[in-house]
């Protein structure tokens, strides 16, 4: 955890029209997206030992979106 | 779009225990990462605006993420 910077997760709120956001706003959308990520990233790291592979391939991380 | 860093993302599929990562899989993951942080921020802009603020507070995401 606590692998995204802060500033990037600030601008996805501001592009989403905020006119201001709070640090600790940020921080929440940052460790709700590193959640999200690691749950996907587990399901896509499994799917790619499925198919026989060390190495997690785009179509791992799609599969394990849907 | 285009807001997050590709390494940080490549760290999130490496912590769930890949130990090779494409770059257009680090990349997948950072697209979908983004779709689910608009998706989340524009719910808690929305959030925000009902309450009669102009700052997006921890409380609109925590809210908007449920």
């Amino acid at each position: 955890m606590a692998e995204l910077p802060i500033a990037p997760v600030t601008r996805i709120v501001r592009n989403a029209g905020a006119e201001r956001v709070s640090e600790d706003a940020s921080q929440e959308l940052a460790r709700l997206l590193e959640a999200y990520g690691d749950k996907i990233a587990r399901k896509a790291v499994s799917l790619a030992r499925h198919a026989g592979r060390r190495t997690v391939k785009r179509e791992d991380l799609i599969e394990a979106a849907e």
